[in-house]
């Protein structure tokens, strides 16, 4: 018997703690949740850990959800629609550790006004580094050479493409300057690139105002374009054929954002006749098909959306749980939480 | 007749100006020398310019140089012994737009103590950034994702590959603070790494000191270790099985210096067994032969030999020669004039 028996006459653990439900794809857990995010999180509540793939069926769900107070997810969590929700009936509070709640989400989970946060600041970093290793790839023709060596062409015939340029004094267009555009914008400054941005929402008080120029301008005067602007109705399409075609010849194109905004059979045109190369992280088919026709020229360089993917990140979103966790517990606003409108004008 | 031969009686093109051979290859001519570069030479002396491929016969050679003054070189320029020396007996100054002076220079030259300069200076930045470039691209796996989804591996089969690592907060090792390590040291250090070096002749007073470490130390506690020393008989070979081999898993290797301060074959060891990738610029066969066993490497990234070679580089290179013969016509010393003992340490 100890001290809180002596007073309360029942032990610590009859006292209601917040019952979390942890489910994160296994593959991943320990990179979102290492043994000291997982502490954290004890401390916070009682953590009952189940990979989403043990919660697909509606009893499974049931068991697992009936009692729960909080949801923390990454990807594969059953959507939460009428119907799971009903099996859910002490859910107050949902925080999703990756970044996309479109899977997530419902109509009826948002007439429920149960808060929903996201770990989407996690992958900022991640996505830009991606970017800039793109910009010092594509302004160096580092594919270009790589891909010559792999494919037997002679040491002289691959030394023998467009003149390399180094960053430092190169004109990048970013277009967007979202919270991934401003962190790729500082990295680039740093090395000492020109930038200039499109972004009709900056404001004249930002920083980043003194930067901005219209769409056509900025493909017109960039050696690279990265985009990190959202997918939403408003970017679908935004760069068409007749913006690459201003691009300055030998230019590169870049995109770890969304393919939604960019016109990808102009970009593949461009391309493929040479005159542009191309970075990219994602496409209009994922997964990409065996036989897609990015796969196979030799100034593209392809990645499978895995720009926000680094074990950095991943700890980094398990340490933004926490952080929402503790906000929920205390009363507060969660920081990264999002209302239905947030969501569509993130895309 | 104007003002000059009213007080001395004859034209200005009667001063004996002076005479510059300037000998760059034609491919590079532009890049080294753009028209305002050529304005600058022009207005220093009587230029001539002649290709370096037609200076090879003695003849072409001795009507060439027999008045001038300086040369001026870059690469394929005829190797200055005394059987060249003698055909050039005004020569007074060796300026070369590029960094080896070994294909050049010869005992006979030392002995004439005819003052040489070299552009190396204009290099550093470029390879540096390639080096950053390969840094990127190792911590986030780029050149394997590449790979695989060029070799029709499946989407989820290349996204299976170990976590990718951002620069910030990544242990970067750097053998060799030369110039060009430390322009890279910069460069990561502006991106958030976390810095080690060794290099034996770093002095107390120098900054870098406080990052100093012993090179097993380095190699044990570094995610990704960049080359940037000289090739010299010291640095022959400094980096052996022994140092590979503490390099944690996965670790990365980067050489934008030279091969021959790495055992290539235990280099070759490692990364064909997966345990650590590379990205290589520099190789012990140059040009690399097509069947060679780099080039089939999926977790190898490879450029050949193109580090300091950009249209940036180039136009510094001229910028530098430029300066260089201001400062002997001043009277002055070069900048980058080099000594036999110099040219030995550098390698």
């Amino acid at each position: 018997m100890n001290i809180d028996d002596a007073v309360t006459g029942h032990t610590l653990s009859d006292i209601p703690k917040l019952r979390i439900l942890l489910s994160i794809p296994a593959a991943e857990f320990n990179a979102f949740i290492p043994a000291a995010t997982r502490t954290a999180l004890d401390e916070l509540g009682h953590v009952t850990s189940i990979a989403p793939s043990d919660l697909q069926s509606p009893g499974a769900f049931a068991r697992a959800a009936f009692d729960a107070d909080v949801f923390i997810t990454a990807w594969g969590f059953p959507k939460l629609d009428a119907d799971r929700l009903s099996l859910a009936p002490n859910l107050r509070c949902v925080i999703h550790a990756a970044s996309s709640l479109h899977a997530l989400v419902s109509d009826d989970f948002w007439a429920t006004g149960i808060p929903v946060s996201q770990a989407g600041a996690a992958m900022a970093p991640a996505v830009a580094e991606l970017s800039l290793a793109f910009t010092l790839n594509l302004l160096r023709r580092i594919n270009r050479l790589d891909h010559g060596l792999r494919n037997g062409e002679t040491w002289d015939g691959t030394r023998n493409i467009r003149r390399a340029r180094e960053i430092c004094g190169a004109r990048i267009g970013v277009v967007g300057a979202s919270r991934t555009g401003r962190r790729y914008i500082q990295a680039c400054q740093a090395l000492g690139a020109d930038v200039r941005i499109y972004d009709p929402y900056v404001q004249e008080s930002d920083p980043l105002a003194a930067l901005s120029t219209d769409l056509e301008s900025l493909f017109a005067t960039s050696d690279v374009i990265a985009v990190h602007a959202p997918s939403t109705p408003e970017t679908t399409g935004l760069i068409g054929a007749s913006h690459l075609a201003l691009l300055p010849d030998g230019a590169g194109f870049i995109n770890t954002a969304r393919s939604t905004i960019v016109d990808m059979d102009a970009l593949y045109t461009e391309v493929s006749s040479g005159r542009l190369d191309a970075a990219l992280d994602v496409f209009d088919l994922e997964p990409l098909p065996a036989d897609d026709r990015w796969r196979s020229l030799p100034n593209a360089l392809l990645t499978p959306h895995l720009g926000g993917a680094t074990a950095n990140s991943r700890r980094r979103a398990g340490l933004i749980v926490v952080d929402e966790l503790r906000r929920f517990l205390g009363g507060l606003p969660m920081e990264h939480a999002l209302t239905r409108t947030d969501l569509e004008k993130m895309g």
